[in-house]
């Protein structure tokens, strides 16, 4: 498990006086990045190896609105890790203890050069192992 | 069905040089507001009645990376019209008509005055009709 | 002068009900894609060249603020176009004709291998013209 | 001097490698809102007073490109604080001390019920004074 912190900024908010549910899933996407930097394998350096880890699906589900100023922490961990794709799950409590959200992220591994799907590389299999 | 067009902008791709996943939450959004105006229901007008539209569900599985300049159209429809909620759908096909990517939202009514849920307003039932 | 429309989506506004200020620029910016776009320069053909347009300087002065539902022009035009840089003015006036905001945005380029400066590409000056 | 730490993230940058030029500006007034709460004037408690603090401008100069996982410094100062209006500078260095970009916003304030100028409310030129 691996927890990541945001804090509800103005412009994540909306007319309605709360988060557009899409900022939910860029500030889970900021926390995976956190996430695979602990395990020593960033995205930079993903980047500029042959390969690329695009998401085949993602969701959400809403349970509490989050307002600005609110401190949300997105508890990550990885669910499924399979031969060619991987889920991360994220759970967002805000400060006060209260379940705000749950999402899931699904990734699968294709090569930068050829665009093509490919297995996940070992060593991204290795870092995504339970700690 | 109502179909929305948005083209990919700079500002939608990432150093993967793809659209980043969360783009489509946006757009989609967009392609729904943009719907609720042609059923005269805009969120404008919503938003200065006593109810609130949040999302309590979200959710994309993509099947080919859009880039820069790609055309998108988002085809949207009313998939489940309930009592208290409602689901749209949305099919994204690029220039050259590949898939590129599906979305849903679930959508529930609340009071702007009390936050609790309230069975859909009548008029926005039948704003959300099949044309 | 080239007009581009953009429609204020919720996602645009913030708490305070309004256009959050930073999205004037991506707004902006897309009309600028847009605008080469007319002259068949497109953003993405000059990314498959080697050189990159960076800018330098950003910057808005806000007039009147813009809500849910209003319909944006941004009058763009190329207000200098020098040796190693070019500016861009815009005016965004909403569906009422008032003067909402007036923005710049200065561009260089540089060579996409060596990501030094360079002078602006003889294509590229005769593509900024005036029309 | 109130300094603002954050990392650049896959969705600040763009297909051209580095951190799109509208992004700063939110960083910047994510700094500027971190920056009121150490002062005990966050934007939560203005938006629940009688006043709003528009931004009538907004400029940027950009020195060298962020790209993903560089740690942005941004060093927040009060630079003018007038009767009714207030200037914030923010200088922006990188995880090596490189001078990235230059910002700078100057806010208003206007009362939330009328929409008219005020001055400033005397207690909030009191948080914006130097430490």
């Amino acid at each position: 498990m691996f927890n990541y912190s945001a804090k509800v900024k103005l412009h994540h908010t909306d007319a309605a006086g709360v988060m557009f549910f899409a900022h939910f899933f860029y500030l889970a996407h900021d926390g995976y990045e956190a996430f695979l930097e602990t395990r020593s394998f960033g995205l930079k350096r993903i980047l500029q190896q042959d390969f690329l880890l695009p998401l085949v699906h993602a969701e959400a589900d809403y349970r509490a609105p989050a307002t600005l100023g609110d401190e949300l922490t997105f508890e990550i961990e990885v669910t499924r890790l399979g031969e060619t794709s991987f889920t991360l799950s994220y759970r967002v409590v805000n400060q006060v203890g209260q379940d705000v959200a749950g999402l899931k992220t699904v990734h699968t591994a294709i090569s930068q050069s050829t665009r093509q799907p490919i297995p996940l590389p070992p060593n991204l299999k290795a870092a995504l192992q339970p700690a």
